[in-house]
């Protein structure tokens, strides 16, 4: 029983941890591969109009191009940071079924951002549901280091959570920037590809030495 | 070959065992993430006219919630009873198979909820979709205990039992609550996330005590 | 490299293997999953409207039931298949994909048979991709078995197979019976709820000796 | 952590390994069957219609038959690559993951070709898309290759650079032809069933000797 008091040891609960990770690795991969119907064309075009539709698409195809990164890249995060838990209890368990309720909203916010992407809603939506997984994903971690349940070295927690902060930061930012010029806000996410992380822990971890 | 009659160890059938578990966990992820594909926005809004859709999906939103709860929840049991198996029959994969059968239903019971929420056939077909679930799960747990197919300990059991008893009875409860206020009945499974079975369990333990 | 000439033994390939086979779970589970989605109801409809809408449902249901049980017992036959497989070929990778392709179809078929189910083209087309489903089970079986790919006893080969020819022969028969009398074709169907294969190879067994 | 400079040896990763993989074959898994959804058929038709309705589809089932087998193909490339991998870094899984991007939008590719066969941007986008596949996959081969990611042996490499060369001249010389004569361009694909990998790498293997 993983109730949220007791705690389990991975390496004596290797295939109820195992399923765990299988069932996200499902929902992460279902959540990524179902951004494609966001895509999709009309019935009886003629030719012209099948090149006008597919152009009609570029911002649909935008919302994917983001939205599959950023799902990409939530399940590198989950992915590192549950190769490095030792033990788990009812509430990360809890906390992870939470997590992937606001991954799994993703596609539905993308379908709304490839519709509407230059519209304030929209952005403010999509801004949001990132911003709630990243928060979601570092009460995820913190509850991890409290209770001892991860291995994670200093500068691994502190590059993790530098890279939650900094992706938490931007999608925070496009709110108001969703206001203001909502039109602007999603090329402003383009700033995810660039990963700050390492060059800063990085230079943290040659202060703290080998 | 897994007959109904004939008994399969887990540990010399552990690529057959975890087979089992890995399409049921399978069936589960891909449902959890279907209920996204409720949610949908119509194309060619104005602004004003989005705030206005994104306002009139909240029911669709509130049944996403409680349906990702539920699902969440189900495998959640369904994981804590499969960690236990210790053998299976042609019987427990069958009754496998029937239970999976009403979780995939859930999706569709949850859009008919979403797009009907206030209405009695939504939340009867609702309740009566969950209920089914929680009693085949509680059947499939007669059978491997019976059967001796699991290595479940009293306390889990009664806590396990407690807790579909619980949820059965909470839905089953709603169904007349359908017929006579059925705008309230959605709220009351708000009930679902307490959870009674560890205190009551927890004080059959200590009576009991090793 | 598995090419269609070289023999890999499972145990040495053991990753490999398995790759195989959570592909094909994965794309099972996918499939049968998908089967809701046949499944919906129209937005604005008034109380009396739903229990209609839903009662209008019953033969999209009936289909949901028998694909949900086909696609399961696909699912067994080639989970046991494989559980005795001991090596794989090219030719049996390219079988089972092509194999697989005739399982993903099942949805669509499923979806016709739910909207027009007393109507002969719905059942001719149900039947015969359930009947190549089963005739590239057979092919399989017998490519695995000439190779020497799988360690399976006669008893359960012939039970295999006698489960497969009954499984087949009900839906080729049903092909005739959808020109005659298109409406009982799919209770025809029913039969495939008895399993015949234990009892007829439990016989031969006995003559067998052990 | 597996930042793109971090390289990280299989053996001591296997959990981690494993999720990069079953990631990958969930996402194949996904895009294969969700091509069935491009199949459908309209409500409300009678009995010759349906008929008819299912014969138009027959374009569909060409875009769902070759669609199956170039996402089987790649799925099994993909497979086989990762079989030899001993090693993985940051950049790998990018890789992967950019590649992964591109498998998942063969259904809506797919989609189009079945809509708009005959037409050139259908053609065109269709070849684009499996083109650029290809070259992805070139480049996260020639990636491992470089780092030492992989023991892959001379004769499989080339094998497998042969094959992906031959699909992606398939692809890309479809393109001109959709220009030209957009209609024959995808039977032209029928090529692809031609595995000259065997033979051509077979020769050079028996010129360098065992």
């Amino acid at each position: 029983m993983a109730r949220a008091s007791t705690l389990k040891r991975r390496e004596e609960n290797e295939s109820e941890f195992g399923r765990i990770v299988a069932f996200s690795d499902g929902v992460f991969s279902i959540a990524i591969t179902l951004l494609v119907l966001n895509l999709g064309i009309e019935k009886g075009l003629t030719e012209g109009q099948i090149d006008d539709a597919l152009w009609n698409l570029r911002e649909d195809f935008f919302a994917y191009a983001i939205s599959f990164a950023v799902i990409g890249r939530f399940w590198l995060v989950h992915h590192r940071f549950f190769a490095e838990v030792e033990a788990f209890d009812g509430r990360l368990i809890g906390l992870n079924l939470l997590y992937l309720g606001w991954i799994v909203l993703i596609p539905f916010s993308s379908e709304v951002l490839g519709e509407y992407g230059g519209k304030t809603p929209a952005v403010v939506l999509y801004s949001v549901n990132l911003a709630i997984v990243v928060l979601l994903g570092l009460l995820m971690g913190a509850h991890a280091r409290r209770r001892g349940l991860t291995k994670i070295d200093d500068r691994a927690l502190r590059e993790s959570q530098i890279r939650s902060v900094y992706i938490a930061g931007i999608f925070l930012l496009s709110i108001p920037l969703a206001f203001l010029a909502p039109s602007v806000a999603p090329y402003f996410w383009l700033a995810l590809f660039v990963d700050p992380s390492s060059r800063l822990a990085g230079r943290g971890s040659s202060r703290a030495g080998p």
